[in-house]
């Protein structure tokens, strides 16, 4: 089979009639969680301090940057959107591949709309592409690629980024060939980064470097013909195992975005189920927090290997507490960007009930689930056992969800008058006449730009 | 061991004093090379198409390419150079890895001495430091890395690059152990892009992104601290198997620049010693071409493998044709970059007794040895048996061999009086005042410019 072939083909024929409307709404889904994930982490000193080392090496400012008023070119652009996307880990996750595919994928589309003129539906219809051009290559080389130390995002971002850009570019199968071939050959990720900015920095290179091959190529710079499948290719250089008839397989008829899930918190996926019940005793009997003298979390024995940490100062090290996830979660109801500052980590009350939390591993509770209890000063015990986590497959955040979501990272940075145009855009991207009024609607006031 | 971090302290706290004079000569040589293959290179599609496709994105254009007229940002110029440099096969070889190190070094370089003033003694140091990590990095996973299918001058490249850069912009130890964490982690090229743009397009990025890389650690962009010997870091994830001792070994010490090799022909090196043999007997003997009537070759098995192809009608097709460089030798009595044109493949002459030329495959012959017999009309036999390749390194091109590689090149240009400066200038490069002098010395007068 020549698999790069027939993805090629795959991405320059399809229509837009040929994308199902569920999966276009999973596309408007996905792309309200991430444009909002942009905004929240716009602010980051990962992405202030890529600004600052590379605008002086900007082209010509013709794109905007989501979330901030600095102008750069379409491929900085797209670098920088990459890494704000992801720099919180709150943003979306195949479940085929543990993949976090939108944010590369949008990120170089942002970029490109932002500084070109697209239709909505030639957007949408990109992003369904990009998106499904790299899950499928995901698809053909997980878990070996990822068990080896590979961070997929990465590596298989830079496909989808290629491939969208290379629709709106109208590649035709030949030089689609080649971008993908290019995208191949710039594959890169080192799960050694996670916990620096490296690991933010990896969809947002893959965004540029995608982008930049769809460009090369569009030129005629040429690449070896079977990039993903040949003896020196992708698959074969970078996993152990793979399977590539995962490529064609149903090409055009299953969508990976169907099973795209989104994150409530922005912390590492094993902490959610306790968040998620922590938030609904809060909800259900608004326990007066000074009167919590206990709280008790029956575990997955794998949440203590990655998150037993409790005696923390640091936002970040709120993400591998779930200590701190009981308690932001009985203290303040929520689980959002504000609750993994330095500023929440310090809250007396929270620290306070992070402190008389204890965890216990439980290798009869699954990752998905939690029992939570709590005991207050006069003797009530309130518990509440989660089976299925928030936002998992089985349980995914509502378009009303999602919407909260947004607002609660958007509000950060756009006025709350800003914020609801924002999101009411992005449920109408594909009715757009020009995306670029999507992205620009993300730009706080010139008044803001330093 | 912290292996990063011992080859960052290196490179951050080496003194001029430190490189031996030998080692200082070796990297002449490989400059006057390698800014040979970048100006002979130059003019190629590759570049030009590169330039076609990604100049609109260009920042402000402070920097000269090598051999060209237009002027780009320093991070597209070294894109371009690495391009050029590598496009034609005819740059430097490292024995120990089979590397072909100083074009993605050099390429940052040259970019980055045209854009900011810097010393030649600096800019020598830099480039040995430079050469110096990305060999040793490469020696680490030599030869599982390769075997598996990367072009290691692409992967290896990077740290190189960071490591030059890093070091003229006087990064601190902790910035240059995030810049060769950076590196690591857009460590990329697959050997399945041989044979197409591709190729080139592997030390021309990774100089681009090399640079990069030393610029956001310079701005406090962080990576992993372990980005080369981490259990998910560069030589567990590209290499099944690897030494990391070959990063600390007598470091300061050895010099892998001290082993490299220069080709003398622009064509995959198993044909070496069939051109160099059929050279001398050129040479020696002054064939009538017209009175040749047959050439007999016996040459290493690997050869026929490789390049056993005779029915030829374009230049890189001669390249993987043993009778090719069998007929240039006789015809012409060289074997540069004009024998590998369209025109040279399809020269009458050329082309007879390309056709005549049989070749027997033989065990006893090695890669680096030929006999080459030449029989002409009136029965005389002249033959030549070649022991050891001219440019490997027991027998590696004198300076002066060097000079004439890089006139044979520089002339397709340069005028010849703008060539010779351009010599004398790398011969004397650390002894300059501003490295950029030399980089406009390889720019053709601006008439020249479309």
């Amino acid at each position: 089979m020549n698999e790069t072939k027939t993805l090629a083909s795959y991405i320059v024929k399809n229509r837009w009639e040929d994308i199902p409307e569920d999966v276009r709404h999973e596309a408007r889904r996905s792309l309200i969680n991430v444009i909002g994930c942009a905004i929240g982490g716009s602010p980051h000193q990962a992405v202030t301090t890529a600004i600052r080392a590379l605008s002086p090496f900007s082209g010509e400012r013709t794109a905007s940057i989501v979330g901030r008023p600095e102008r750069l070119d379409p491929l900085h652009a797209s670098l920088m959107n990459g890494i704000s996307s992801h720099v919180e880990d709150y943003d979306d996750t195949t479940p085929k591949n543990y993949s976090h595919t939108s944010s590369p994928v949008s990120s170089a589309l942002l970029a490109y709309a932002s500084a070109n003129r697209v239709r909505g539906r030639d957007f949408v219809e990109a992003f369904v592409l990009g998106f499904e051009a790299a899950s499928r290559v995901g698809n053909v080389v997980y878990p070996a690629h990822y068990d080896v130390g590979w961070h997929m995002t990465g590596t298989i971002g830079v496909f989808g980024a290629a491939a969208a850009i290379g629709r709106l570019l109208g590649l035709n199968e030949q030089q689609m060939v080649w971008a993908l071939g290019l995208a191949a050959t710039q594959s890169a990720g080192l799960r050694e980064m996670f916990g620096s900015m490296g690991k933010a920095f990896h969809p947002g290179r893959s965004a540029q470097n995608g982008y930049a091959a769809a460009l090369l190529a569009q030129a005629g710079f040429t690449s070896g013909e079977r990039g993903i499948e040949g003896p020196r290719g992708f698959a074969h250089v970078l996993a152990a195992t793979r399977d590539l008839s995962k490529i064609t397989t149903r090409l055009g008829v299953d969508f990976d975005l169907r099973e795209n899930t989104y994150k409530p918190f922005p912390c590492g996926i094993v902490n959610h189920p306790t968040i998620d019940g922590a938030i609904q005793i809060h909800n259900e009997h608004h326990p007066d927090p000074a009167s919590i003298v206990a709280v008790r979390l029956r575990v997955a024995p794998l949440v203590l290997d990655l998150c037993n940490q409790q005696n923390i100062t640091k936002g970040l090290q709120g993400k591998f507490s779930v200590y701190h996830g009981a308690a932001v979660g009985l203290v303040r109801g929520k689980g959002g960007l504000r609750e993994y500052t330095d500023e929440a980590v310090n809250d007396p009350a929270i620290k306070r009930v992070r402190e008389l939390t204890t965890a216990t591993g439980d290798p009869s509770v699954t990752e998905d689930q939690v029992n939570v209890e709590v005991e207050l000063r006069d003797g009530t015990k309130l518990s509440k056992f989660v089976a299925q986590s928030l936002g998992n497959i089985h349980r995914p955040l509502t378009d009303k969800q999602l919407e909260e979501k947004f607002r609660d990272q958007a509000i950060l940075v756009l006025p709350a008058r800003e914020v609801e145009s924002v999101i009411q855009l992005c449920w109408k991207v594909d009715q757009l006449d020009d995306v670029g009024e999507l992205v620009a609607a993300t730009v706080p006031a010139a008044a803001a730009v330093v």
